[in-house]
């Protein structure tokens, strides 16, 4: 799926080249506010982050995607309105409470736009409204009217980096990608890090462009490539009530070339899947695998996601135990469970390059099993480790890397294939989700 | 789905209920014998119980139901073939190595069952092997074979707690139910402790009867009740290879009543699921989840399977965390998935008996909030503490209750029903499966 595997020496040389991809296309302003509240149905003070993204001038090129689950949050409600509106002015991102089935929860949603836009000059139907966060808690609307201004003050033109700080929860760091067509540029960021297996996943993705395609154009190619991209990453098998896909165009520079725009999104918002899935709550290892040899490509998505799902073998990996027999008790459930007709004696599977299996039994050996845990340590992020009071949590300077643990899996059944990334499941997500109230 | 919420002051006091539980139907005999080995494929010896379930007359009346895996261990596919057999007259099991796609494997169970045979003075047909422990690994033949006098001079006609002791793998204690019918009974055993959802899941369970029930009517009996009981179980979504569920008559017992006999057999089941998954890898809280006004029975199981397997909310309930968003998320998720046709809008959803949700919006306040998480810890089986190397392992010696978190999901849609049992995602199921080599 990505084309690169950086590794990076340190933190701040990670740092350095995220600033390095964050130079905003033409026509775009970013800035972020961070204030304290006291939430309705919790006893102490919690912080928020109010990040704008604004345009210059109104665009009516714009696409956005939405998550699949069926409760899903106010803001996706009027996000989904907006997307018959003529333009849109501004995106206006809150983390720390998503608005999920909260009483009034719309209403709280459209009065925040609202007064955003009048800081703007907008139309209320020109802003778009996103939240992440804790389900079942109400905005605080009073605190976020207050916060607007300061938030409309910060818009600048330099770097998309702010807007990236400021949408993250759970993250590690900021995310960040990048393609160049011609004079123009398409520009994303991401925000993970749990209840993630997008269809869409919380998930929150804006692409900036200056390159000028129509808005049919743009919400073509967005459907079809989140569905290559987003549509194929699982951190937990969990759908966020929240998922938002975004892609802007201010149309400043003309499209050369439509197929290198459409290679440039999918690009970023390739790399941006994986730094989602790399960025997962908890995530050690990210497990990448790809099936081939599949009937079609619905297929081969469906029992790449069964692989990443399967909770015994994403705890192997995060043990960097190659403990083959629960990928292949993984192959097995789905194809017994959904009843796919594949041959499975012709199955082969591979592991960082090792044959592990074919023609219905293991190929193992202590040379092999050598090898397998060689691989799965090179692709470990971090080593895990309690802390005193026996939580985990990941260290704060780990140097990044993008190398995976890589899962062939071939069905020798059809022309098809697809790539699937996921994640271990280790203490650091346990502690993540049930050591800490979210 | 179970009868009983059981509390026991000590591990004693357990155990002698467990004892009480134990006594043996008439005709039937058990045995165990314990040895060390060294496995062909890892450098450091193992140990295998090998375990005997006979007959003292081989018996027509037999049934069993297998894993729905795609990759089914040799023992289940020497099983599948024993169910046309016109008799059985022992089971013979093994821990340790589930011979799951292991070069040879369906020639070694055939060698050790009639090893077995020639002991028991039975045909090799007449002996059903079964196999739990590591996938992929071949059977220790030789040392079994060397093994199988122990197990054959220790068959005895008291209890059945040396065969319940024999099985288990990571479980922490046996499980063991009984159920009278007339002068009849129906005791069965079962092993946990992961890769459980089954479908069947391993898990085995061996449920014998003195109560003389025809081998068609048997089978029949046994593809219902292991549908409504073991079927509607999952401990973390993994399917296991090997899953056997039998049931055995002795025929020595006239059945008075063919309605009492399914009753006890469903009794026997549903307890005993309700055992592995208490005794599930890493369960801290068992979680009920009853699923009423559902279109039909099978919308109702899986959304209640969408719900114990949802890894957020597995994660609060391990932290006594009443986070009831990963619960709305859980069931948006599986609906908007399936594109089930069910109206949202009226869902109403309780946990410890506190409505949470109505209406389209949650229902929640600081006081519902602390008698929700006053009923998790309620549930809590024990509590987790790390060891001083940072892993995770249940006290040996926590005295057990059978109470659950109870959930109630009622769709409003129809008249069907459904309870499906489940457990939390907790440090001790990552360390279970990530710290050491299964």
């Amino acid at each position: 799926m990505a084309r690169t595997q950086n590794s990076f020496p340190s933190r701040d040389a990670h740092r350095a080249w995220l600033a390095e991809q964050a130079a905003l296309p033409r026509g775009f302003r970013v800035g972020s506010t961070r204030f304290d509240f006291t939430p309705k149905e919790a006893p102490k003070p919690a912080r928020m982050t109010l990040t704008l993204i604004a345009l210059d001038r109104p665009t009516p090129d714009f696409a956005a995607v939405f998550t699949k689950n069926a409760f899903p949050g106010a803001p996706v409600i009027v996000g989904r309105r907006r997307l018959a509106e003529p333009r849109l002015g501004a995106i206006l991102i809150n983390n720390k409470i998503s608005n999920v089935c909260a009483p009034g929860g719309v209403e709280a949603s459209e009065t925040v736009s609202a007064a955003a836009a009048r800081h703007l000059g907008l139309a209320p139907t020109e802003v778009l409204p996103c939240s992440t966060g804790v389900i079942g808690w109400g905005l605080p609307v009073e605190s976020m009217l207050a916060a607007l201004p300061a938030a409309a003050s910060s818009l600048s033109a330099g770097s998309i980096l702010p807007a990236a700080e400021g949408i993250v929860t759970t993250d590690l760091y900021p995310k960040i990608r990048y393609a160049s067509v011609g004079e123009g540029r398409v520009v994303g960021i991401a925000k993970g890090a749990g209840m993630i297996e997008p269809n869409l996943a919380t998930m929150l993705v804006y692409v900036l462009t200056d390159l000028a395609v129509p808005r049919d154009t743009l919400r073509a190619l967005l459907a079809r490539v989140a569905d290559e991209t987003f549509n194929r990453i699982s951190i937990d098998s969990d759908t966020s009530t929240s998922d938002t896909v975004a892609l802007v165009s201010s149309g400043l520079v003309p499209c050369p070339d439509l197929a290198a725009f459409e290679a440039a999104l999918r690009a970023v918002c390739t790399d941006l899947a994986e730094d989602v899935v790399r960025n997962g709550e908890g995530v050690r290892h990210v497990l990448r695998v790809r099936v081939s040899g599949a009937p079609d490509a619905r297929t081969a998505c469906a029992l790449g996601k069964a692989i990443v799902n399967a909770p015994l073998f994403k705890c192997a990996m995060a043990g960097n135990d190659p403990n083959v027999g629960r990928l292949v008790q993984a192959i097995g459930k789905h194809v017994g469970a959904t009843g796919l007709a594949v041959d499975l004696s012709r199955l082969r599977a591979r592991i960082g390059g090792q044959e592990i299996f074919a023609d219905g039994a293991f190929r193992l050996d202590y040379a092999k099993e050598a090898a397998l845990v060689a691989h799965l340590k090179d692709a470990e992020l971090y080593q895990s480790k309690p802390a005193a009071d026996g939580t985990f949590a990941p260290p704060v300077d780990f140097p990044p890397h993008e190398r995976c643990v890589e899962i062939e899996i071939d069905l020798a059944a059809g022309p098809a294939s697809a790539t699937i990334l996921g994640g271990d499941l280790t203490h650091e997500y346990v502690s993540e989700n049930a050591d800490y109230r979210s």
